[in-house]
């Protein structure tokens, strides 16, 4: 497999500090921010700093790392920390609340402060090694995403893909995109069309940038399009990623996924969605229980600073929506490519 | 039937110009625009100063006028005269390559003049008095498609609706939102959805400003989420504009309708479109045939005059696509509601 290196680290801990690009700037700056405090990763992934569903797990691993760090100090046992430790990690998990990875991750830094057997100080020893290995794991796992969904690129296909799950959704590398760069080390004939994705527009400001950093040809259209390149034949296969994925193979990921769906099934266009394992929740059986986040009317109703409707218009802006299962053509994750029925792929996925 | 009267106007010949909602200041002001030359009125309808397939009719009718105004005094004989203003009729139907409704006005003028046996005082006179009945065909025409439409709406309906087939879309009332008016005289229980309709808003601009000023409840969504919605059960029926109809129904609309279509089939919610008879093209047998203007990259890249995405990037910007028969569940004209076979349906309604 050829080797496809990015340009793009989304997020690492270094010298005590979670460092990370900061998304909110995009697309007119591409700068880091270092967070230092439990309370500023809390507000970092849930304005959007740091953003995509693999990202924020490590950031919320991270954030615990930072609770730890500035609680040493702070209590007269062991135990009082501890408690109070996970406290804080629990109340982590809310910072966003339709991503699973940030449950799955601070999940694993809860295991490692119950089975720790080491004094404050060796403990929180522990956490940050877990949180780089968290990291580390996160970039080997899109490599594999990415070397499994290559296979199912046709010779100089054209990708069309919504929201951004690329190395900027993760720790680097990508799900979605992790494919769009694995076929295209092998095939440097493969492009992108990227859907803007209303209201947050991560396809325009995220997916483009990161794209073009790498040298990767990119289209950019708006939501509404996607069916007029399907129909003339100019899209290929769709690839996006997901937020949390059912027992059943439903998905859910950034509104207007769903359409997309919708739109490649009707043109008989292959629809993948693209995550670590890590991403799907067996302990729901199907779409239909997930809870689907709803966000400000101002991301609908703004673009820029500037209103962009009649005052007083309603708005309802769910964040996420479900691709059902029988939509989805292929779950490429760093198990290999999981096909229908999902039920028994994913079971299978998870005892490999 | 209940009568509704709409606050808005958006085009009349008064004093001598033609005086049209300035739809490029939308949502931050409605005021009017005095348009005093035929060239004015070129780039008026170029730039969507005014915008919709009916309004552009009677700009393009207006413009003529205009253009006579002007060229009254210039000629040596009539002949001259004539044949100058049938050039500058010829040039301003360039000004928008896709509204039929544009050609079709403009050769009304035409025809007009062509039939005329007054002096060049008498003939002006004559194309001012058509420009003026052509206005008040268009909200008689409007109304009755509204009063057909609204036969159709179930009680309590949520209609979606894309890009602004409205008040504003036309002199006055509107077909798709014509429907709406009718529809809501009725019963004051019906709301509407309405899509932002990227790249240029007309959606959220322009739709919930003319809905909210006239008092229907209206919720702005982003073009992705129609779907999301209509899994919901919030969505009871689609109702779009058309900007070109081909003799076996296939209808050219804003880009992005094509996508509201197959997601409205994929959910059996009927989608009609609302259309006068004048955009039916029946020189063209299908979609096919239909050109699709290609707008700037500046639409898709820029939003209230800042960047969205990576320099460089590629854009396509298709301004229409085409809806095929077989989506739509009707065509609401004036001459009652169109139903497959629409070749056959279409063919009746021109010998009513």
């Amino acid at each position: 497999m050829a080797e496809f290196t990015s340009k793009i680290r989304t997020i690492q801990w270094v010298d005590n500090v979670s460092r990370m690009v900061d998304q909110t700037k995009f697309p007119e700056k591409f700068e880091y921010i270092d967070i230092k405090t439990g309370d500023e990763m809390f507000d970092a992934i849930r304005t959007m700093i740091v953003r995509g569903a693999p990202a924020i797990g490590i950031g919320g691993a991270h954030g615990v790392v930072l609770y730890a760090l500035e609680g040493a100090d702070k209590f007269d046992s062991r135990e009082e920390f501890v408690n109070w430790l996970i406290e804080k990690a629990e109340y982590m998990k809310t910072s966003r609340p339709t991503a699973v990875n940030l449950m799955w991750a601070v999940e694993k830094q809860i295991e490692v402060i119950r089975n720790s057997k080491s004094d404050i100080k060796g403990l929180i020893e522990e956490l940050k090694v877990n949180g780089i290995k968290l990291e580390n794991e996160d970039i080997e796992i899109n490599k594999k995403i990415g070397d499994y969904g290559a296979e199912v690129v046709p010779k100089g296909a054209t990708i069309l893909t919504h929201c951004n799950a690329g190395a900027l959704a993760t720790v680097g590398y990508g799900t979605a995109l992790g494919v769009v760069r694995s076929a295209f080390a092998k095939d440097n004939t493969v492009q992108v069309f990227a859907d803007e994705t209303r209201p947050r527009q991560q396809g325009a400001r995220i997916t483009t940038l990161e794209l073009t950093m790498d040298g990767i040809p990119t289209t950019l259209i708006t939501d509404g399009m996607c069916s007029y390149f399907m129909k003339k034949g100019m899209i290929d296969m769709v690839c996006v990623g997901a937020d949390r994925i059912a027992a059943n193979g439903d998905a859910a990921n950034k509104i207007g996924t769903y359409t997309v769906a919708i739109a490649a099934k009707y043109h008989n266009i292959p629809f993948y969605v693209a995550a670590p394992l890590s991403t799907i929740d067996t302990s729901i059986k199907s779409g239909d229980e997930i809870v689907i986040e709803e966000r400000s009317r101002e991301e609908v109703t703004h673009i820029n600073g500037k209103t962009i409707c009649a005052e007083g218009v309603n708005v309802i802006n769910p964040g996420f929506d479900v691709t059902p299962h029988e939509l989805i053509a292929g779950i490429i994750t760093e198990k290999g490519i999981l096909r229908p029925d999902y039920n028994k792929s994913i079971a299978e996925a998870f005892k490999m």
